[in-house]
């Protein structure tokens, strides 16, 4: 175990040590966690993402479905102090097959084991990450001037992620923390959507002509990904602008990466970048390049809707441009640029667009 | 251009010249092309694959829907040519919205657009990958004792796929006949449905205890990774085992790696390796090793009796499991083998089945 895992190890023991505190000194064990509803969520100026505000839950063995939930935290704290001794790691899937075996502390489905893993996160101020955790989520993918160290069980790894790796680039790994940046050229990071897209800028060579690291997103980003980069932009300094297509679920996905979500708020400060800008295609772009576009259906229309009252699009920018959007009743994508031929994204569009927000 | 580019520019170019001759001979043209109907299926005893048959369906300037039809595969050729030349790339996507300029011969949905690039693949006999025309999806990755020669855009690029990647592994590229296979101390090749899965053999370094090459398949496996599985089987001699669930769905993305699917029968010889053995969770291991399991829900019934009637399953082996499981009424997911430990599966499951199936 490195420095970090041993904390985090001493600050998960320190739940049963309080349990068995409690029951010593004549009380009915109980833990007490942050509520986890829209209704517990603040946005903190300081580091300008939304976080959990003072609200909490208590789980008290008073009742039986409390005693229940303080016995498999038990279980699974002493499943994960193995875990960490012995050097191991286990999917969240794993986790709730494991418990098979715990006789009456079995979980019952896997949300229930997941969300005791959440429940772990907020107590102890770790990440799942830490506790040697995984998602069955795929990390993405990265290329651009930028050489990593990667720390894997087989020993350091040092890759160039332009000239080591193939055209599928360097694949990111499940914890991020296990990467160190060694050295890079980069000015900015493009964080990108779809695969289409990825490829289009590899093989115009974006990332060699703008000196960008490329990014690729695969939709709504893995942890790993919105933790690389966090960590791009606060430790290298790098700009990070996010292109996607022009549709709610894509503003959703900018979001996700600026400023955090509702159910992993806990987490902002550590997945969140705040600075993060929007390049992705605008409902005001689909008038200026006369784009080729879809029909918004009820669904779409409902998620634009409802960022009008999200609190995190709550600027002149946004407002204006779902307002738009409502109005053309219009989506268009990012590949949709391929009217104009094959490298009007990276001639053009792009560059057009970095140079007026001040990236290139 | 390659050699290969060029003859399949050659073939795709002697499509509108034949269009021509019959204008010339005051012919109305047409083009012919095999039927793609599961009426017009055939196993081919040489190859061990499913192939198309004999039947042909016409494309006739006699009928408007023809004429369009010929005018959108002129253009589309004529779109291929420039970019063989000029050795650029594009999505499917792209290749849809690019038609926008094309006045009347633009496509109406991106599905017409795909279908016309497949009846190019089966006129021409050459894969999509030599039009360059890419997919959205995204390739898998590969760990194991092989080194590799990719031809990037930049340059070759050597990878050994345990020495030179992250855990994240090496991102199989969308043209896979860009790698060349330069050294390898591998024995057999497993093909893994889930990421979990993958990840859990990777942490316990069944790679290089097994000597074996780790291939992700991510659920249905991408074209691209098929034919690598296919590559590793017919070039360098490597038995390929298929790891999945044990359900319904899991039997077809077997049978797509072993024996392709009617949807790219053009393709099986290319695709498909027939010599492929399952080692997934079987019905009977649900039994035997008491698995964690859940209910089969109608959607799985009605696949499991498809595929009693499908001609790719029917063997001893496949009939008696699939009417065991529609016995039990249960099926069980690869991690449920976790129930007894995180080694159970690399310690135990793996090498008994491997061994009695004469791999190990």
């Amino acid at each position: 175990m490195n420095e970090i895992e041993r904390e985090c190890l001493r600050s998960l023991l320190k739940i049963p040590e309080s349990i068995y505190e409690q029951m010593k000194n004549g009380k009915i064990p109980e833990i007490q966690i942050a509520t986890r509803t829209k209704h517990n969520i603040e946005f903190s100026e300081d580091s300008g993402v939304w976080v959990y505000g003072s609200r909490k839950s208590v789980r008290s063995a008073k009742s039986v479905k409390g005693a229940f939930q303080l016995l498999k935290m038990a279980y699974v704290i002493g499943f994960l102090k193995e875990q960490l001794k012995t050097n191991k790691s286990s999917t969240l899937r794993e986790l709730y097959y494991i418990s098979e075996n715990w006789d009456i502390a079995k979980f019952n489905e896997q949300p229930e084991s997941d969300r005791l893993i959440e429940d772990l996160e907020i107590i102890t101020s770790f990440q799942r990450e830490h506790f040697h955790i995984r998602p069955e989520e795929d990390g993405a993918t990265v290329v651009g001037p930028i050489k990593i160290r990667e720390e894997t069980r087989r020993g350091y790894r040092e890759i160039h992620c332009q000239d080591d790796v193939g055209e599928g680039g360097y694949q990111i790994p499940v914890n991020v923390d296990k990467i160190e940046f060694l050295e890079h050229d980069a000015k900015f990071v493009i964080a990108i959507e779809t695969g289409g897209m990825r490829d289009r800028l590899i093989e115009n060579g974006f990332d060699e002509k703008f000196d960008a690291i490329i990014v690729h997103l695969k939709g709504q980003p893995a942890r790993s990904t919105r933790r690389l980069l966090k960590r791009l932009n606060t430790e290298l300094n790098l700009p990070v602008v996010v292109f996607t297509d022009g549709d709610p679920w894509s503003y959703r996905i900018f979001a996700s990466v600026a400023y955090g979500s509702i159910k992993s708020a806990h987490l902002s400060e550590y997945l969140a970048t705040p600075s993060a800008q929007f390049v992705g295609i605008r409902p005001s772009d689909i008038v200026k390049y006369n784009l080729p576009s879809d029909k918004l259906n009820e669904e779409d229309i409902k998620a634009l809707n409802s960022i009008l009252s999200d609190p995190r699009f709550d600027t002149e920018f946004w407002k204006s441009e779902v307002k738009l959007q409502l109005e053309l009743m219009k989506k268009s994508e990012q590949q949709a640029l391929a009217k104009y031929g094959l490298d009007y994204v990276t001639d053009v569009y792009l560059p057009e667009r970095l140079s007026e927000m001040g990236v290139l």
